[in-house]
């Protein structure tokens, strides 16, 4: 796919300094893209790289037009339009229409007409998969599962029985959707499995990372809003409540009925403790436990970074003792702490 | 499914305060049962609901009946009698027994008559699959594994070469039982791999969550024992013991050849270091890690809660000196520990 | 397969000190073998169950000789001469030649003649299957991918669009190799998703645990070097590099855009917080959070360890304050840290 730098101006609504008769046909890197190629600047991180860009044109803020050694598209959000430019520039080849020779389905799904079910894809009784939707090889729907129009599984995915997935929405290989919850009722000294009865209910415009799992619910239905956003390896507990637009990276977990509000931002490997609530717009910073409700927007931490061993460890030995020797140095006791979080 | 509030007393052996007469079909959540459901209360967190609920009746400890507005049965355990009721009402839908035409079986593999093979899962040389088991749509069972009466695997599970499971358990999908443990020796800059010669025994009553996997052992077998209970997304390193009727998170981790007892509880996202052991009867919180053998019962925990991001990076501050801070205020110099815990 | 202790001590280079004529077998552990067993002792924490073992004989260093019980194979590096004589005596069995009937395998794709697809594999238009490499049931591989020679996939792996692994790979149930990185541009209150349109490049001898993910590149590949080992339940983010004969246990995650050196070891549950670098020769100790850039060779650590919980809460409720109090009691404000990190 090839445009010229006049072409998307006009089509992103950006002001265009260079000749719009360039053409480029991909996107590259400020430091490694060619003179087919266009590039964005959105991290400062990566400002130094400008000067010596060898792109065709760049995407970046106007503020920084007279720094770029190449043409520019100029845009108050670079990383968006730069994504819109990318998506143009690099479509995805569209899944072929039809049920593939080998996919086993059984005779009372309900599938869109030009919906794509893939190479030794299992349909089960009574699914319905919409319009333009493509469920990829090795992909397993349960019975009564319902699968949007235009939502992508691209293989190896399993969603388990009466599960309902919205528009658009794409799922990465070996996810699972509405697995049992991990119910247990203790008796003696073994444990009873509490059946789960509830479901899991995903919104539009939803999008999951490779071997992420979302249990269903044990009553009520799990529920991912609208435009989350999952990365990899992550688990969301039975009865969860991930809020419209919330993003959560890769090897974090939360567990069993918590609400997590809209437009959070949670990092990579935190954990959220059950039955708590987070509200809208909180960011939790990677490797850190929320152990109790959050009800102040904000940013929360509780990872530590690392430290060399042997200096590190001084500092544990220190921490293990930590009341006591204060206590010994005559340190007032404990405050109230102010936080935004409450015990729940 | 239906039953009267009768019927369910005499069958679980609970009293009833109110109509025998009432049907209920359906488990419901005391907030959001109506009149032809049961709903239960165990956690004290839920209380308060009860005073409202419109549930045709209410599971719950006899101290609790004069609270209930509704019918009530009372009991000891209300959350087993409640499981136990849920599964009554709610049935799975019993695996249609016979191999799906789509599935690949191997001719040596040996099949209960009445076990069941879904659609385009593979069944290996040699593989033995008990009375009422079932194996569900794109499982994976490798030669000379043996599977046992009534254990379901849902779907996509991968089962390794010669492998153990035993009587009812359930494998929910994405689980791997059986790769090869991480076994390397190192040689010059590289590495050598290590063969994985153990399998994997895993007793009756086993519930393992989805996408969590299991190595096999090194030289002798990895083993969960009977009623052990695992979430989702955990890993289980090769060697290890898990003993009876222990329940673990989601996201934990277990290194290589550790030893953990019987009835342990560990939260989730817990690690526990490898060549250790944990003695019966322990309870470890989320995000913990485990580096030392427990040798006494009780709760270890090493999960820091979060803080506002700004408080907590001045704590962190200071904890990356507190060696020294604490040398310059005079504290004494550490003290043996006295946790329970030693080095192994 | 057996072997006679002179044929081991001749073929792998070690000097016997026993019966040439003596059989082994099998391995074994030193505290489990037999008679027709051969064991190793490496690991120092073994060194007591020496004097009791029954083993044929035992792969030593020649120090320990004099303190062998039975016959010795006497070895600079036992683990790696164990590792050897384990692959002699322990062959897994050769992968069937030739693409089984139940595989869905595009016209256009390049299968080398003694290739193995096992069953129900797919194999996309365009894909590229060097010699004697196997690809397990249940395998999904998308379009374009490259499969080297003698690698293999053991069951249920799916490597998408692209997609470039070495030669003498192998990657255990459930891994996904190349889908989409999460890349996402803030437009609103929502999201736009970035394409992906790197790829990932894994070098040869290359292993990768069960259930692990390795994400595509944004822009650039994302690369796994020769001899990088990943265990289980690892994420690696888009863009990442990780250096040569790296070794990453299980459960970690590594944020896009990092750059790992060569011959590091990062212990399990390590996060490591995007857009950095850990040069060569690093090792990290289980569950630390690397949130700077490591310029300087060594160990280094942030992982808290298990207290009884009573103990551990008081502490924790005192670092919630720490700067206060030390400041209350008169502590120097903080000092540069001097760790080997940078911030970046």
């Amino acid at each position: 796919m090839s445009a010229t730098l006049g072409e998307l101006a006009v089509r992103f609504g950006c002001e265009l300094k260079g000749d719009p008769d360039t053409a480029v046909d991909s996107v590259g890197s400020l430091a490694e893209a060619g003179p087919r190629q266009i590039a964005f600047l959105a991290n400062p991180r990566y400002r130094r790289q400008l000067a010596d860009t060898r792109a065709a044109a760049v995407i970046l803020e106007p503020s920084l037009a007279d720094a770029c050694p190449v043409a520019s598209l100029l845009s108050g959000n670079p990383h968006v339009t730069y994504a819109r430019i990318a998506v143009l520039l690099h479509p995805l080849p569209p899944p072929e229409p039809g049920v593939h020779p080998s996919a086993v389905v059984d005779p009372t799904a309900q599938l869109a007409s030009d919906a794509s079910i893939g190479p030794l894809a299992v349909i089960g009784a009574r699914v319905a998969v919409g319009a333009r939707a493509a469920i990829g090889p090795g992909c397993v729907i349960e019975a009564g599962a319902s699968i949007g129009a235009d939502t992508r599984l691209v293989a190896n995915v399993t969603v388990c029985r009466g599960v309902t997935l919205g528009a658009r929405c794409i799922l990465h290989p070996g996810v699972v959707i509405g697995a049992d919850g991990f119910g247990l009722a203790r008796d003696g000294e073994g444990w009873i499995k509490v059946p789960q009865v509830g479901s899991v209910v995903i919104g539009d415009d939803v999008e999951i990372g490779a071997n992420t799992t979302v249990d269903r619910g044990a009553l009520e239905d799990t529920v991912l809003e609208d435009g989350v956003k999952l990365d990899n390896q992550i688990q969301i507990g039975h009865n969860v409540r991930v809020g419209a637009h919330t993003a959560i990276a890769a090897c974090s977990g939360v567990s069993g009925s918590v609400t997590i509000g809209r437009r959070c931002m949670l990092g990579g490997m935190v954990g959220v403790v059950g039955h708590l609530s987070i509200c809208d717009d909180v960011v939790i910073t990677g490797l850190t436990m929320v152990s109790a409700t959050i009800r102040k927007p904000g940013m929360y931490s509780s990872g530590f970074p690392a430290q060399e061993t042997a200096v590190f460890r001084r500092n544990v030995a220190r921490f293990r003792n930590l009341d006591r020797l204060l206590r010994e140095l005559g340190a007032r006791t404990r405050h109230a702490d102010d936080t935004g979080q409450d015990d729940d």
